[in-house]
């Protein structure tokens, strides 16, 4: 079975990858046509615009880009998916998106007879790489089922959260803001033990092994504690777009967040003072900075 | 042998009876004297003034009391520790307290060749039931060395901070901190998952199946999805003694700490609505209000 | 000379009758026709589409609509100011809208020879009434020269800030900014003297009495002083419309704002709890009520 | 007539030269004695300990000293102000403190049969020089009436705030509050312009010019505008100083104040990077950081 992938960052090639090595075919485009050597290299098929990773009109065509442009480009642009998806078509959507962006695709998909499944995930390209992705799912019924051995053969789990696609946006973003939270709680509660003496990756250790066991502390903890924020494994400025788009939500849906409203902030502050290709953990440089302190390295 | 026990919450009822369990004797004190009937049915001595509870200048005694002015009243209060320890006397101090507070106690009894062994703990008065407390120990190494079998009986691990006492102070406070900080985080994602449509719980579960796999969140989250508050497992009011506990100890060392700020905030919130005395989860119903939402319960 | 006028709110409605007053003639659009019938009867000229304001390509019209959507609309919408201007033509665009629709309009206008001149207001309906606004006014010489007479035809002052229009509607962003911040340090301080006894209004006299002689502080603090919030002289869900353009062009200059982003949290919380209608002073509310208060009247 | 005056910083020296002037004899004391050079040459007498200020048991002492503590030292420590005054003695307190230690102060006093007056001030020192103090005062009314004149020898007003001392104090932090907003809201405000293109000082020139025609906004203004932070009019080391007494009173009187918070963190970030000495208005300095400028000046 043939199958579309558009976007191949490192996310993108990761879940490329996993595709071919379940069996599927594949066919990939790109913005940069350089970024398909890797897929192409294993098998898979670069194509020249957009529309022409579908099989045919209702082929499955999967997206994994930047922004809700980029998807907006790709969907409507020249070449793209509306040119070359009809009835019985299938686009799953994989990108973090705003709710807004994700309502308006899915009824503009439905009107030419195009299914529409949200499936944003969680999880870096080491996860993708090692199949290890958690991968959400909403949308109608019918196509959730068309989409879901696809998903499967990317992730660990497929978590069904159904009919409204918009769900899956919403929770996607709402996954992520939880990290960002958890960002600057680590940010502060290291500054606060180191500025009594105690080791920064001491006060990581407790919190694993006490009322915090779980991976993404321990990972996000000691990027924090060593401020080692670079190579990202997810770039700055990529969270701060996220953290705009919590707000963008949560503006539409009347829900005042002030702690996401802390972190945009500390992600603009982090883009203005040029460390937008950092990791995201990166914005626990500015607690640093606030507290008079130079970190070691960055 | 036998240990003296000062402040009989549920926390300390809860930990004398795993003391006597582990074959100590066990004298105890509280300024309301009718909460030593349960330890002493099963075995305690009950004394009339806190510095009685010691079985001689050189025994171990323990405290787990309220607060800072608690503390301060039984140890140099009429009949209080300072009467009662001398050399080679042992006050293991578990309460959440001030590193400031802490280190005062410490040089006092410094003074007296009293050892002092700062002891808090991470757990709510069930785990304390179930031996299940993280019991965090700092001090002086002879005298950790000497507290350490008397934690080991109330707990699942002793994690060792080393010779100054205020570490594990402010180890303990950082870890309060973050669980405010998941609170928060928490109320705001439930309150956007809710906005659109998504049910509260099933935002829960998808972080705890996901990204953030901790009976913590599990737990807390369960709560804040059902603003379910009551009765109290760590009062609200208790939350906002520790938050300002956080800023006090982040003004001293000069860490600005906005989102120990946010929480502090809508702890005094909180208690000035009159909900002191609900669980400190309780704190999410700042963040449904300010949504224009009424909870259905709390 | 006769001018077009498109958005007769309250400014817009107080404006036109001064150009009235002034002498001029004045073609008046509005989306609400209903709108129109007070200029009408003062000597105005009703037109059915925006363009039809205008005398002829190189006439003169002004907008003052509520925001940048109403704004776009009548100018590249059907019938709108781009199919009726031309050489010669000139924008003066009134209203408070976001830096970037400026530079987008600007650059439309000027390839089609039409000038284009920022002029926002300080001042609420009562002021426009009584030709007591303050006029900014930013955009190229001649075009800027050309709009002056008719600018001072509205308002007590006209304040000069140059040829790039975008500066207008920063420096009237930035005001607006300033006013919902003093609005918070009203409220803030009215709460925390009520919490001591002291009468609200008191401690707004001390403070125009003393530090803060303006009369914004002295009409503001009453307000809120009183929980007065109706009838709406600015209307609160028009004020977070402008925190949000703040945060906007905050972004875009990459300026973290916290105390921009506290305010549209007071504002986007009172939108959620029904009070779009008050006056944006209503805000106040929102740190009555975090204090535990019911406010008297509101 | 006599009169004694403790606390001889930039404030108290230019208060007790118009003392002087008006006719009083004054007999001052200072922890720093050299301090009291200036008004012995110009007439007054210097003593060794503070209590020795007053003419006798029944005599006036004003106090005007840096924080609580200092204050409580002058009164209960060694030779101070319990020792000295006694039935008909009246201590005019014009420190900044919090409304706990006012309300300790006068009941002290009142047990002795002396009379409390809390006398705050809004002004810096060039306005104590010129006389153009604004003075707050409260306290029980015979005792008022006698402050009164001395009052008005040091200031261009005399605010009556009633019976209760404790309301000027409060009312005194609440002004001081309300600057701390301003400096915070001008740094925000001129940071945008700045990323515009706008001159920082055009967007000062704009605000005093139209809403908020004050000398305080214009003078703080220019500072920010600057960038000109020292020599210090008032430091900022007392500056969050005086944050944290408004907190603390909004603590005790349940009121959420979030503005204030901001400010305390800006205040103590600027501690914390050594600019304590600086003048308060240097908490826009962090604004700047903020946004990844240098600023040219500090």
């Amino acid at each position: 079975m043939n199958i579309g992938l558009i976007g191949l960052g490192a996310m993108g090639r990761a879940m490329g990858a996993n595709l071919l090595r379940a069996g599927y075919g594949l066919r990939v485009w790109n913005r940069s046509p350089e970024r398909c050597e890797e897929l192409v290299a294993l098998g898979a098929r670069k194509v020249d615009v957009p529309g022409d990773v579908a099989s045919g009109p209702d082929g499955i065509v999967l997206t994994m880009v930047a922004d809700d442009a980029a998807l907006q480009a790709v969907v409507d642009g020249p070449g793209g998916l509306h040119d070359a998806l009809g009835a019985g078509g299938l686009h799953v959507s994989m990108s973090t998106i705003s709710p807004e962006t994700a309502a308006a695709l899915c009824a503009a998909h439905a009107a030419r007879g195009v299914g529409y499944v949200a499936a944003p995930v969680f999880g870096r390209p080491d996860a993708a790489a090692a199949k290890k992705l958690f991968v959400l799912s909403a949308g109608d019924r019918t196509a959730r089922e068309r989409a879901r051995p696809v998903l499967e053969a990317m992730g660990q789990t497929v978590i069904d959260l159904g009919d409204d696609p918009l769900h899956a946006n919403v929770v996607k973003l709402g996954g992520n803001f939880m990290i960002m939270g958890m960002i600057e709680a680590l940010a502060e509660t290291l500054g606060l033990a180191e500025g009594y003496g105690v080791p920064r990756q001491t006060m990581v250790d407790v919190l694993t092994q006490t009322i915090l066991p779980a991976p993404l502390v321990a990972n996000y903890g000691r990027q924090i504690a060593e401020h080692a924020y670079s190579p990202a494994r997810f770039r700055l400025a990529l969270g701060l777009k996220d953290a705009e788009l919590v707000l963008g939500a949560a503006r539409t849906a009347k829900v005042p967040m002030p702690l996401a409203q802390l972190m945009q902030g500390r992600l603009l502050s982090a883009v203005a003072r040029g460390r937008g290709e950092l990791d995201w953990t990166g914005a626990a440089l500015g607690v640093a900075e606030d507290a008079g302190r130079a970190p070691v390295k960055n």
